[in-house]
């Protein structure tokens, strides 16, 4: 299984955004909604062997977590404004009220206040990596083939969710020379687990 | 540098298209919206080093050929929404008379009735890859530092387009065991490039 969490600093926490403008009032959701794009599509279907978690933590009730599971994932597209529709269908179904446990939205999407530590806990066991440009180069390293990534938005982890991750041990990576947009980490990750895991 | 070829088989060729539904009216424009911004985002920036030249080939009016210079990019963003827009701009310039020459729409951003063998001519002298699944594993394979790589959009180049692109000798490369859309593609090509020509 490969799981990855992407943290949203600033992705808005209620369904009262517009899908015409989701990098500005939506609090930069156009990142997130690639980096569903990215964790799930392949050229003609789904992987199945995904879990995605984003952690939107703007305004105005966060912490709003939605899991996505490749397994059971339905009418997704890969583009941007019909991904940030389901998130905000998603985020309709959990108001004010404290909703710990998964909520169901559409099928394969779900929607929780989990919080970071939460959701880490729930990605036990398996290797946890950070993705982060100080880390160690993941060409060198062979990665575990039950792995969860940790990925910020357009900026990393702060120290307080730094923290939280060190209890999980995670092997800080670094994806090459430059700073990359999270989508792009996703895909390179992709990339390197299906050489190392899938058979020609 | 570093080019980009990307062939829109249905993209649209005017301006007359909804930007809140690029991937069914707008012939699946949101694919050749997703490769501008994997041709030149970086976390903190836009490479420099990368010409992008879309083919869109749908109706009315094909051919209709942008052309994405990194080094005098502006007002480019990451969503796709806003380079939809940046594209509809460009078309709105080229009415029906042939332009065979660029015509410069926003800074960068240049649109003509090239096909696709003139576009290949103004990329020599270069390298060409054209990227398909049935190719040489490109991890196997040094990429010249001066390249021009040559895509579809969600299907391949056709029997006819494969026949002009072979007059440029092109190297056909595989991107792993996956079938990858086309924006992921550009991301992996970008990632090794970085780690073949650029200094940690």
């Amino acid at each position: 299984m490969r799981r990855f969490i992407v943290v949203g600093h600033r992705a808005v926490t209620s369904a009262d955004f517009n899908l015409s403008d989701l990098s500005s009032s939506a609090g930069r959701l156009d990142i997130l909604a690639r980096a569903v794009s990215a964790s799930f599509f392949l050229s003609h279907g789904i992987r199945k062997d995904v879990v995605l978690y984003l952690l939107l933590l703007g305004e105005p009730s966060p912490p709003k977590s939605l899991r996505f599971v490749g397994s059971d994932l339905k009418y997704l597209n890969p583009d941007e404004r019909s991904t940030a529709a389901l998130i905000r269908n998603a985020l309709s179904k959990c108001g004010g009220e404290e909703k710990v446990e998964w909520l169901r939205s559409t099928p394969g999407i779900s929607i929780s206040t989990k919080n970071l530590k939460c959701i880490l806990e729930e990605c036990k066991p398996s290797t946890f990596y950070y993705l982060k440009e100080s880390g160690y180069d993941f060409k060198e390293v062979n990665l575990s083939q039950d792995s969860t990534f940790v990925l910020g938005d357009d900026s990393d982890l702060n120290e307080e969710e730094e923290k939280i991750l060190d209890f999980f041990n995670p092997t800080v990576l670094s994806l090459g020379p430059l700073s990359l947009h999270k989508e792009h980490c996703i895909t390179l990750v992709h990339n390197k687990m299906d050489r190392e895991h899938i058979q020609h």
